[in-house]
């Protein structure tokens, strides 16, 4: 099987394109590798108690897709439900085009339609008849009795609406659905709606809100003719019967079609239910009964883009056509690992995993190239811009970086199944800095919202960089850096940085975390200037990163905040939660913030006075129930004080492997993987998080972690694969085998890399690239006293 | 004289470009010419006893210009000062590039620049030393004793700042200086301030407001290299001295220059002060008092344009240069008409009522033909936009239509005036409509505001193509007129219009106001059919324009509200003002609305009860002094119910010719002539209106009246002038020219157009562009009794 598997996945690690791998589907070795078919779309979708739930959505998507086409449940979905779909629900209010998978904020849920019979705003549903699969989902709307059908290409979304026999087909159509208005400052700005002809419907709307402005226009091609419409454009009525009922006839009125050409609509709320007819090529009384499909692309651009994404992508190609083409194209993403696994919970819990966190970030350009800007501009990467002037392979523009999550684990997982969209991730990256002077923080849409700390797409071009991701040119991701931490900004008072050696909590709220992260990130800055010979901003960088030091407190052992003039702030509580503001710490507490230094382990161990107190202080970590400090939201998932329910504790295990006592790594991965993830709706215990969360349990699963992602080294552990085939460009693989002795939970006994035992419990991202296996040794006998969880 | 204007202004009338005419300007014959030294830019700018001020401001312009550059004295300037300047107060906020002349509304304002010596946020200022003409505005800014110079180019302002002796040199640059935020929900969406190099800063701000979303781009170009600023983003400090103090070196650094470039600022309220030093180039000592000059190119589509604008537009050209071509300018543009008055006032009035009316509509493309479609996407004139294929000149983008008060004289200006200007407006306006879906109600910046009511675009596209405007597509003026008066928006729920025959109150609020006007362009459709042969089109429209009727009640005599069973609305108060919205009559009473039928004034005389009947009321209206209807703002200069400080009055004292009795239109225009305009800072009795309260003076003052725009026709009257000269292309003439009998007051005795007495007081557009001599013959003695005003 896994040369079966080697054959599919070069062409998805070299990046073609899903004609060029066509031919491989058809033979049985392809079918017998598929691996698509154990993703559930519906886990991460539902209610988790004491805690935010995953936040994922159940629709179509392709890998990396524009388009995330996918039903809301929810009239104006806010924080707590930032996808837009609870799984508890017992009603929908149509599917719309754009959606966040997991993150804790919420925005984009664009151009929204529902199939209806008569005129409603929201359907009930049947989660008994609903599917959802890796560029599929379908769900019985029961008011009606309507099917409805959802699959999706990269920039279109492709609606199949199957009606009750005998029915009227209608479709509601609203431009105002979003996210809860007001939060945000959210509201739309500007909306247009023009019914071009009898099967043509474009537009867009331009809403502020958690992106500062986003464009989304959208072009829809609808199967069968528009026979009547009739909508409310900020409160005022128009419609196809009584607007032209009187008017004076006309070139197109006489030929018929005057009800459903010729309207624009303008305005801030816009809604329309549009009814259909036959196509009338059909004889009379054939295909009475055919379901309605849509082709509804979109665009950041113009209209013109939206339709010819629809044009290029999903025009003249049937439903089922394009769903199998989403469903290969998972299918050969999905196939980078071929992980076996000792049970059929896992296995799904795995390639779920892997789906979520290949859902983004998302392709922002259009088929010809033109994006978005981050100065509100139009941008193209095919015609003349310097930085995607390599043109090795088909270059796409990216967004959707909730980086202060994805720089963890997600991007290395690009780094290494994608290297070449992680290289279009990175070069998009370096393309915002150049058009809005420094990298971004969460790119959403285009746009820099700000959302949390740290400047981590500095860590996240370094690791690719290190790691040997090919097409980033090496002066300008210098240069981006440079501005990036020099320029202040957001959360970013380099000036005090520079004069205090750390952030004063008097003068910049979050101070301790953001040392923390700065420091890091002038490590990662440090190591890019090494490499271009630059010794003396490598100097500067590396002094830099270790200003973390300057607020470590010996009597308590803790990161605590200064004021500015170098005195620690009384009143310290090491269990009080800060959230985004208000406090030293960002959601999290001083124990949760106390390891976050993943750049210089060796010196955090010695801060603490030694390997001995430093393990004293994780045992104390992972067991301490004190929870009299007031919890944070995004705070779940605890061992003791450990919460994996947010990413600053998302390292925290590996660390027991660099101090000496790996088994206790290995105790508590396994217990993560097992207690933290399953297949239901309830399946992640926190915020995926653009598919962090996943990608934690991807590499928690095969065994590596990469604790300091810009070193391009991974930590190792006892995977939860019993094996697994990564295979590489030029014909190399990687494969992890594993070799147990007893049952679950498993220790790592030995590891050996190509045969030679490891002495240390780290593997390179280069050593990986090259080929070859990795053995684990395993054991249910663990080394020395586990951790008393 | 009069031939030497006639070689000055064919090219004027021909639209060429000021270069082409350059040489005639320095002959004598050129010199004797001036007539824009007769402008007076104060006029308009100051406070008016119990009325809205005349809302103009005093800065630099050039014809029809996108840049306004003038000074703001208020912080936020709101509806009570809409140009951002009012007469009476004693100090500045610095000098912003975009403003509109004479609004009720505002908005714009953007980008203010201050010159300074030390910190500070305003300066005061010395009206006994400021000086305005067209092209150039001038101030003392008192507190730090500096000279402030103004001039413009179509795309970009020129600072010319001269300081104390010795002072420091700064400028203070405000990206947030904005109309009042809140209003209309304005607000800051985004900001972008880069500093490129030494002498180079760019950015752009995004806002919403009046105009639902507005870009402005800048590229601003200092003659002095900037060697230090200070500023802040969103409250966060930023600036030379700290951000670099201690950070790596770089490149950029090390050639000295890292104080001045490499740095971007995104917020939403950015200010920075910049300090400048002397240009490396030139010896110690030498030219150390140089005024500071800044050129500041703006763009609706790009920083790139605003750059290009600037480069091509000012670069490498002189303060004195430019200000000298801006004048130029003026001059070729206001010696389209050679007036002569028997006062000084007269002429300054009648010049400076000329200049404000040829301050918009604005271009609104870049150089390069770029702008800012209604759809948010960038068009282009120059590249195969099918409406501006024509290129026997070089077409421009306009915007900035307040229509509802231009329709009625400021167009039939620009048509006699600017034919070549004339019809890039009214293919703008097709353009818009095409990818807006209808003609504009209120275009600002390129977008709808959609303030007051009427689609009277319809009006100025059908008086373009009757009186021969050249370069209009027939065949697609009637598609954007069709889609008008047939797709309903703000204002226009033209279901309930064909329905009823009215608009009715409980549906449609300001229902009188609309119906009589939404008649008037039904007329104005009509005449475009019957020209392109659509007979039904032209019936059905024939039919709307008799819909006033429908509100007449034969009681009162006048136009009344009712609801939609056809019922009139109880309570109804003839001198009861509306405003604009929550009454049947717009910003007026319904006495002032009972003459708005200005298509059909015979139909109007008729359903008065005929001529006698009709005479007795308008000698009510202008002698009625109840005063007990509580007065809308907008309603000033009264002669009893009429209100010459607000358009619907505007052709009322015409209808007395109309009606057998033009003596009294005499009366009346010459005093209103007389009395409500001045050549003081409260010349204007009203809003001015974006130059229409102008055009109305002179139009007035030559003798002329549009009564009703798109018939092309002019009501006739005694003129202000003693002689005047309009240059027409081929060599043609227009002359006006008096024989009076006795002073003024003067009524019309005879009129001979080329010898031949008119027999009825009218002459048409064709005639005028014919050439020819109108003759009055004027006399001090009325033919019949006076209005007892």
């Amino acid at each position: 099987m896994k040369r079966y598997a080697f054959l599919l996945s070069t062409a998805l690690l070299a990046g073609l394109p899903a004609r060029h791998t066509a031919t491989t589907q058809s033979t049985p070795a392809a079918e017998a590798a598929k691996v698509a078919r154990y993703v559930n779309p519906l886990i991460g979708t539902g209610r988790i108690e004491g805690a935010l739930r995953g936040c994922n959505y159940p629709g179509a998507t392709v890998p990396f897709g524009m388009v995330q086409l996918s039903p809301d449940t929810r009239e104006a979905p806010n924080w707590d439900c930032t996808s837009g779909y609870a799984y508890e629900d017992d009603h929908i209010y149509g599917f719309s085009h754009t959606h966040l998978s997991g993150t804790g904020a919420t925005d984009l849920i664009d151009i929204l339609l529902l199939p209806v019979s008569q005129e409603r705003r929201r359907a009930g549903i049947d989660h008994q008849r609903e599917q959802a699969s890796p560029g599929y989902y379908s769900i019985r709307l029961t008011d009606d009795d309507i099917l409805a059908e959802l699959t999706a290409t990269t920039r279109t979304g492709i609606h199949r609406y199957t009606y009750a026999q005998g029915r009227p087909k209608g479709v509601y159509l609203d431009l105002d659905h979003s996210a809860l208005k007001g939060d945000w400052d959210r509201r739309i700005v500007k909306a247009q709606l023009r019914i071009v002809d009898a099967y043509t419907v474009e537009g867009f709307r331009l809403i502020t809100g958690w992106a500062p402005l986003r464009k989304v226009c959208f072009s829809i091609r609808f199967s069968h003719p528009i026979v009547a419409y009739s909508g409310w454009n900020d409160g005022r009525a128009f419609g196809s019967a009584e607007s032209t009922a009187h008017s004076p006839q006309s070139p197109d009125k006489r030929s018929g079609k005057a009800a459903c050409s010729d309207f624009t609509a303008n305005g801030r709320d816009i809604k329309v239910t549009f009814t259909f007819g036959e196509p009338p090529t059909r004889p009379s009384g054939e295909g009475r009964d055919e379901p309605i499909e849509a082709r509804v692309g979109i665009s950041a651009v113009s209209i013109g883009n939206a339709r010819l994404n629809r044009e290029r992508e999903a025009d003249g190609k049937s439903f089922d056509r394009l769903h199998q083409e989403a469903e290969t194209r998972w299918e050969e993403t999905l196939s980078g690992i071929q992980a076996q696994f000792d049970t059929p919970e896992e296995r799904t819990v795995f390639y779920t995993a892997l789906y979520h966190a290949l859902q983004q970030p998302s392709v922002f350009c259009d088929v010809n190239g033109q994006y978005a800007r981050a100065d509100y501009e139009t941008g193209s990467i095919r015609q003349g811009n310097r930085l995607f002037s390599n043109q090795d392979w088909d270059r796409e523009f990216y967004t959707m970086f909730s980086i202060w999550d994805t720089y963890r684990a997600a991007h290395a997982l690009y780094d290494l199944l994608q290297p070449r969209r992680a290289s279009d991730m990175v070069n998009s990256m370096i393309d915002h800095a150049e058009h809005y002077g420094y990298l971004p923080i969460w790119e959403l849409w285009g746009e820099d919202n700000y959302c949390m700390i740290g400047n981590h797409a500095v860590s996240i071009v370094v690791e690719a960089i290190v790691k040997g991701v090919p097409g980033i040119d090496e002066h300008r991701a210098w240069k981006a850096i440079r501005q990036t931490l020099t320029t202040p900004h957001s959360n970013s008072p380099w000036p005090l940085w520079e004069r205090l050696g750390y952030m004063p909590e008097n003068l910049q709220s979050q101070s301790v975390s953001i040392t923390l992260e700065d420091s890091y990130d002038a490590w990662c800055a440090a190591r890019l200037a090494e490499r271009l010979g630059l010794t003396d901003e490598m100097e500067h960088f590396d002094r830099q990163s270790h200003n973390y030091r300057n607020l470590y407190n010996r009597e308590t052992g803790l990161f605590q905040p200064k004021d500015d003039k170098g005195e620690w702030l009384p009143g310290f509580d090491a269990l009080r939660y800060g959230a985004n503001g208000g406090s030293a710490y960002t959601e999290g507490n001083a124990w949760q913030w106390r390891w976050s230094v993943q750049h210089d382990v060796d010196g955090l161990i010695t801060l603490s006075g030694g390997q001995k107190y430093f393990l004293d202080q994780l045992d104390h970590f992972f067991t301490c129930h004190d929870t009299s400090g007031e919890k944070n939201d995004n705070a779940s998932g605890f061992i003791g004080l450990y919460a994996h329910g947010n990413e600053p504790s998302h390292h925290v295990a590996f660390l027991y492997t660099l101090a000496g006592q790996p088994w206790k790594t290995d105790q508590l991965v396994g217990h993560i993987r097992r207690t933290m993830y399953n297949r239901e709706p309830s399946g992640y215990i926190g915020n995926d998080d653009c598919g962090e969360m996943s990608a934690w349990y991807v590499f928690a699963a095969l065994g590596l972690y990469p604790v300091n992602p810009a070193s391009g080294d991974y930590v190792l552990c006892a995977p939860g694969v019993t094996q697994a085939t990564l295979p590489l460009p030029d014909g190399k693989t990687f494969r992890i085998e594993t070799k147990r002795q007893g049952k679950h939970p498993a220790y790592v006994k030995k590891i050996r890399w190509n045969g030679q035992i490891l002495t240390r419990p780290v593997l390179s991202h280069q050593q990986i690239t090259e080929g070859g296996t990795l053995l684990f040794e395993l054991t249910s006998t663990p080394s020395g006293p586990l951790v008393a969880i």
